[in-house]
């Protein structure tokens, strides 16, 4: 399974493109999508459309995973952040790949096993499950990479309906 | 000048189109986007982008009016309608309109002349200056064409663009 990790944002979309198999991980491409400050709204989004579905024509992820928002402190940056968020969903539906969405404390549970385990310490476990050397800087990618980390760590549910389908189909 | 002023939102997008020539209205086309709720954010999400990028294909507008976002109450439905807004833009900048924001407040000024004005005294003027028969259900179609009507009367910075480049090339 080939997994698109996404972490959301107006100015910088980080991502991570990791293959998952036999419960092993193998990362294939990492990076984000920058968009200049000083443009027009519409000008940012349609530099992420256009990049980030080069990117999933490149890649062919079989799924998506994309953080869930939460509004806590600054809303204006939350508005952009979720109308960003609307094109990177655009961009996975249009490219038929299955979307699931995890909430931070889903990442935080999946990738060290406890919900309000420190930011640091999922970017740690994150490299060592990804076997990324403690050299390479992961930056805008790092929450891109947890989440995807997470996605195969809950994937069972898509596998589980996968079966159950099966179950159907042969009964 | 042809305008499509948008009221942006994940179950309901009202949209109007309206001519605005030498100081008259004239309403080509109002209505409403819906997509149903139960199914996935990304479904809804292509929906509004189908759909939306062929009435600006039907309608071709010059420029396109969107509210502002500020969230208040709802956070969860400021994030969905926030989503939507995205899309929104993305197809406007995709078809080569200009696009401007107004605030609710900004809307009601140029409407009716006063900032506080309630719902329904910009419903009724919106109604006059578009010579719309009191008969006619505006529903979700309402605060679009007021946003319309805004920018039209808004819409000297954009006239005043124009020329302002026109002066630049003949000097």
């Amino acid at each position: 399974m080939r997994i698109l990790g996404i972490d959301p944002g107006l100015a910088i979309v980080g991502y991570g493109v990791v293959d998952f198999v036999g419960g092993k991980f193998r990362v294939i491409a990492m990076g984000s999508i920058e968009t200049p400050a000083g443009i027009d709204t519409e000008d940012r989004l349609e530099m992420i459309y256009n990049d980030l579905t080069e990117i999933v024509r490149e890649y062919r992820p079989d799924e998506m995973a994309v953080e869930e928002l939460f509004f806590n402190t600054n809303q204006t940056t939350g508005i952009a952040v979720a109308e960003a968020r609307g094109i990177v969903l655009l961009v996975g539906k249009q490219n038929g790949i299955k979307i699931a969405e995890y909430t931070p404390l889903q990442v935080k549970s999946a990738v060290v096993g406890y919900g309000r385990s420190e930011k640091k310490q999922v970017m740690e476990l994150t490299r060592m499950l990804l076997g990324l050397d403690s050299k390479i800087k992961l930056d805008d990618t790092a929450d891109a990479l947890a989440i995807a980390v997470c996605h195969a760590h809950c994937g069972g549910s898509r596998i589980q309906d996968f079966y159950n389908q099966k179950k159907t189909k042969m009964t």
